[in-house]
Formats: structure tokens, sequence, C-alpha cells
């Protein structure tokens, strides 16, 4: 726990304002976003709801801004991260269960043969979710999910997950915060998950990310201490009309900014646009091959269809991360 | 809106630490309480754990205090205030429905027969929330709460129910923020309802009221706006085993410090004590019949028994109202 806590601080410290980005020192707020159209939009907006006596001034404690995580604060190809865990705790436990072996999908997954673990489809990667998610404590879980983080790497790009954030978006968090917004998750991953790395990547604390869950009950442990313990029920799916419905429940008001990057957006973004007041509703498009990945209509991960299409029509704020943004990630350590 | 704001805004004001309650003005942070052991208790820990370099220093993001409403933030007699909010929306909206006269629950609470609500037992109680806190969108029922917070009277002591907050525990709640703490309500009140005051009230802004709740959907309403529509769905009960599981869900840490008065928050007293490091757990023990009421292990309403002899077995501090409350409520305005 420690060890990844220090190496994530020494991560957020090292990509924050002062870093200039690999071409041109920019001065200003955000230094890793070209100049542009979307960065305008995004100085301009800010500008707009900080002034006092302005027309369009929003107290500080409405100033709620709302981010997706997968595909929008840090990458998600080739598979979520958080799935890619799971797949690796299948692997760690497996010498705990021998009968894996001859069992699918654990199988598949234990010999790497990913045609197989497709061949399971939905129902077996919930099994897997189930066997690596459920069937502990919470603090149990934090720190599998501490060790792995402390210890994987991503498979083609091979840095730590909490190296594949986007620096444009860590700057764009700090500069909302330095200005009075409150700065949220709100993503399809799992909220324990994500609150191990939450607050030391991204500067958002534990009570400000909103994900999906599985039921957890209290009890009385095996030396007489109470703990949650995690069962094996998903709860909430905090992804497409569920996530205005999180935002209801968790946060209780309605952004005045929403960033997303796919299809399960949509809604937090339709929600947070039809708001009162000055809105800013903002979409990735990863349109990057060489520095990230390309894909929108047709990807299975972080499918990009129909918000593009309504997000184009409606004038919302589309980043285009090829030509927007002038750094992806953050520098190598 | 605008009225209710505005009232409970002046009130939480009024009640703010310079008011030096009835008895002899007395410095210091908590006027409204009693020198003694009590007072002691709560001044100490705050003093250990904001020392800085001291053995006891607890971070300000780790400092969360976790406060039960009914009966520890405001009263809860003759009838939990939520209760009595849906008895008054039952009776506004009887004219619409003219079959209620008729059918129960309904007609015993137009007719103010108490004793045939009763007959009607909890099936009854759940079909009176279900008519009055579903079948809207979330912003029809807070505009709802908002307009009974600004008209209905406490029955016995004729006062707003927003006044009907006590006063050591406005200042108690300003204290801890000032040295740090985060506070957050952890209430098996309906998470939406309480969010319509609590900021005003006790400076507890909505995203750090957790709650009971039902469930809601995402829907496009009338106007082709996106909407929220509440369901007569139980989703979630925020009492007994259900707090530190609600604790676990909507903050992520475990408090340091924890307040309720009955046995509905033993389990969140307990998970609270059981952390590590520096904790204080407190309960009160409603003992004041003259300038309250007087109950405890047989109430039917806030009743404390088991948590009360455990908190006495534990230590934990349990605040006598009678002798430790210089006043209850904020003065009269």
């Amino acid at each position: 726990m420690l060890n990844v806590r220090a190496a994530v601080a020494a991560l957020a410290l090292a990509s924050s304002w002062a870093w200039s980005g690999a071409a041109t020192a920019q001065s200003g707020p955000l230094p890793s976003w070209n100049d542009g159209k979307v960065k305008s939009a995004i100085v301009e907006f800010v500008g707009k709801v900080t002034q006092e006596n302005g027309p369009n001034f929003v107290k500080p404690a409405e100033r709620i801004a709302a981010f997706d995580n997968d595909g929008t604060l840090w990458a998600e190809q080739p598979v979520y991260f958080q799935l890619q865990f799971a797949f690796d705790e299948v692997k760690r436990l497996a010498p705990l269960h021998p009968e894996w072996k001859g069992k699918e999908p654990y199988r598949s997954i234990i010999a790497g043969d990913m045609k197989g673990l497709a061949a399971s489809g939905e129902k077996g990667l919930l099994q897997i979710m189930a066997a690596t998610h459920s069937g502990m404590t919470t603090q149990e879980f934090e720190r599998s999910v501490a060790n792995w983080l402390n210890t994987a790497r991503h498979p083609t790009k091979k840095r730590p997950f909490t190296e594949m954030v986007y620096q444009p978006q860590l700057e764009l968090l700090a500069y909302l915060r330095a200005n009075g917004f409150k700065t949220f998750i709100v993503s399809g991953g799992g909220v324990e998950f994500m609150r191990v790395f939450a607050d030391k990547v991204y500067g958002i604390p534990p009570e400000q990310v909103v994900g999906s869950s599985g039921a957890v009950t209290f009890r009385m442990g095996p030396s007489g201490k109470p703990e949650l313990f995690k069962d094996a029920k998903v709860e909430f799916i905090d992804d497409g009309p569920g996530k205005p419905v999180g935002i209801n429940r968790f946060i209780g008001r309605r952004p005045i900014l929403a960033f997303g990057n796919s299809d399960g957006d949509l809604q937090m973004l339709q929600y947070t646009a039809a708001g009162d007041g000055p809105r800013l509703t903002l979409i990735i498009h990863h349109t990057d091959a060489e520095r990230e990945w390309a894909y929108d209509r047709k990807s299975r991960i972080g499918k990009l269809d129909k918000a593009l299409d309504e997000g184009q029509a409606k004038g919302w704020t589309i980043v285009d991360m090829k030509s927007d943004w002038k750094a992806v990630f953050p520098p190598e350590r």
C-alpha cells in the first residue's frame, strides 16, 4: 500500500502544472492542450462561471464537474484495466484453485487463450469478476488492487497503469479545482477499485468517486472486529442511464460540466446539458492511433456513436485527441 | 423555494457560534455544551487529532465525522418528521384523490384518526410513503418538501421543523469543520428529503448526505428534457447494518467520529470504533422531558437499548441531554 501510494504521489507531482510537454513550452494553466477552439471553450467557460457579478456566475458550491474514467481520465485499450486486473488476479490465485485448470473461463485465462475466454461470453466475464471482486473484505480487496497497481504493466505500452492517465486531463482537473470546482468521477468502473488510486493519481478523494458497486454485508469478523464483506451480487451499474441516477444518488446536484468519451456517457451529458445556466459538455474522440488508439463507432470498448452524433448536432465540445492534445500521457519517469 | 432557503439561512446564521445560550455566557467553541466530562472528551479528541507532529495526528482529508439525523441533529418526536411530511402531503393531495376518502390508510390520515392509521401497520405506512415519495420527478419532490418546510409547524412545539434542530449540535458541526473535519449525515431518513434543508440548516452540502433511497429512473420528460423520475421501489435502507454499508458506498472511508442516538446507529458506531488510531463515538441519551423528550429502551421511535449497553460497556461518550446541554433548540426568532 505504502509503496504504490508513494509512487502515485510522485507521479501526481511530476505531472502537475509545471510540466510543459514535449513540444514548445506554453504559458497558462493547460500546457498540454493545444491552442484552438476546444481549449478556448474550456477557458471561456471557466472564466464565465467564476466572474463574480457576471451574468453567468455560479457559486463555488455548485461548480460540480463529473468525469468518466475509462477512456476519459485514463486509457481503456486493449481491455478495460479493471478487467486486466481481474485476469491477473485469476492467474495469481490459480495455485489456490487447482480445479480452475479444467474449468472455463478460468482455464482460458490461465492458458492465455483469449479466444477461449471470448467464447465464454458475458457469463464468463461475470464469473471472473465475481471470483476476483467478492468473497473477501473490502480491506482485503483494496490491498489486492494496490498490489496489482504496484507491479502490473500495460501489455503494449509497458507502463504502470497509473501512468496510463491523460496528462491534459490531470491539468484540467487541477485547473478546475483551482477555480473552485469540485471534481467527481462518474464511471461504470467499480467504485472500490477506483478509490484505491483516484486520490493520489487524480486528486479526487474517495467520497467524490461514483461508480458501479457490488453488494456489501456488515458482519463481525473472525477476530470479533466488524468488517464489510463483498458479496457476489451486482448492486448498481453506473453506466448509461445509470450515470445521472448515480449522480442524483451520490452527489445530489446536477453537474455544470461533464466529460465523457463513449455512448455510456450520453445520458450524463444530456442531463448535464439540460440544467439551467451555463453548461459545458465535452467528449474525447480517440483519434490518435500513434500516441494512443483510434476508435469510435465500431469499437467493442468505449464505443462512441450516438453520443458523437448528438454531440455534433448539439454543439457539445468534441476533443480531437490527435490535434487538441500536445501530449497524451505524462512523461516517463 | 427561495423563502424557505432564506429562512433557514437566517436561522443558520442566528444559531452560529456567536449565540451564547439562555444561561450565563461561556467562552470557547461550544457555548451550549455544559462543562464536564462529555465536553472535555470532545475538545480533547479534536485537540489530539489536529496536533501536528503529535502521536494521534490525523490528516484533514481523513477527518470524517458521521452524524445520524433523526434524534441526533434534530428531534424525532412524536413521529419522525419525514413521516409527518408524508401525512401532511396526503392531506394536501386528498382533493386530487377522491377515492382516498373510503380507502385505508388514507382515510385515517385525512380524518386525523391515528388509531385507524396504526391499525394499517407497516404496510399502511409503506403505502403512504409510496404515495407521497414517488410518481414524480426529483425536482417536483424537492419543491414539495421545500414548501412543507416553509409552512408546517411541529404539532406540540409549534415551531418550524427546521428550528427543531439541536443548538449544541450546530455548534459541534461548526467546531469540527473549523478544525478541518468533513461532516456527513448518515441517516435512515430519505436522502432526497434531507438534502432539501441539510446545507442551509446544518452546513452539510448534498454530496455529504447519506440516507435511504428509492429507485429513480432516467427518462425524457414531456418537454423532451431529461428528468429523473422517482419510482415506488425502495432501493437502500441506510439503517442498522446498512449504515456502515452506506458509509462504504458513499464515503469510501471509515469515520473517525460518529454520533448517534439509537440502536439503528449501533453498527455505525461499532464500525467507527474498530478503526485504527484515535476514535470518538458518541450517543445522545434523550433524558430531558421538560425541554425535549425523555425516552430510550422502550420507545417505538428512536429506541436506545443495545447501543446504550454497548456504549456504557465500551466507554463510548454518552451525552445526557438534560445535564450536558445548556440549551436544546436555537432561540426563537
